[in-house]
């Protein structure tokens, strides 16, 4: 099996990670959230004003895999981090070290940037993805908890604004 | 006693939010953490490449809250979303609402620009601060995990890239 080179995305990668976007969901059991389309990660990676970056895993053309992020900011560190959205390979290329590599790649861009924290997050019921991020040095931050308004009570809360 | 204008912060307040900034910080016990300078929060705000954007609470020329947030983005929504850093109101102003009238407006500036989520984090056993938040509508997620590399984990991790 050649091995995969990774790469930044490019606006031709856009159909291929968005199918892998599509099986992450599937992985997570939250397809019932998955609303993207091509437009909006072409948009988002591309347009004028981008919201992301992408790397891809290029197997002699076929995309296997791609680690979407983007910078986020701490005011106790005062400076900018590196937030990974997702981490993407397909099951059957598991294995092999990709996911690790792209880990590795994002470290060391966060490091050449800067960045005081590498950071994503991971469901407490996946003890496969928690082992292995422990085993490159991550910590899993017992206390936070992450909340969210969206829909129908972003609108709500929007409109009661003075 | 007057009632706090919010306005969006500027260069002058910077001062003034690195103070608060150190006072959030130790409401969270997490002094040990924070390095913060002002030159890192005027750069992270004001620079050529900004990280981050922030409101104030001003009473007649004091500022005496702030919030400090930046986009973030879901590949599931295929749009960015608006992430709350921090929110911060001095203890002896708490109790008036600017805490509520801040997550308000910034969940206005998310619905006008177009963003599918408002979120933030809380730390599990600030009770209070959940049930604010759920009386507003948010909701905690209960099984996400923050993952993070940072210090000499995040240069390891790095210079193991190929």
């Amino acid at each position: 099996m050649m091995s995969a080179t990774i790469r930044a995305a490019t606006p031709a990668d856009v159909g291929a990670m968005l199918a892998l976007m599509r099986e992450l969901a599937e992985f997570e059991k939250l397809t019932h959230l998955f609303i993207a389309t091509e437009e909006g990660v072409h948009d988002a990676l591309f347009g004028a004003r981008p919201s992301a970056e992408a790397l891809v895993a290029d197997r002699d053309g076929k995309i296997i895999g791609y680690a979407l992020f983007f910078h986020n900011y701490s005011t106790f560190l005062g400076r900018r981090g590196l937030y990974l959205e997702d981490l993407y390979v397909q099951p059957a290329e598991r294995g092999t070290g990709l996911g690790s590599t792209m880990l590795r790649h994002l470290a060391a861009l966060a490091v050449e940037r800067q960045c005081g924290r590498f950071e994503w997050s991971v469901l407490d019921w996946n003890q496969t993805a928690i082992d292995f991020y422990q085993k490159m040095g991550a910590t899993v931050l017992p206390d936070w908890r992450i909340v969210r308004v969206t829909g129908d009570a972003l609108e709500q809360l929007a409109s009661s604004a003075g």
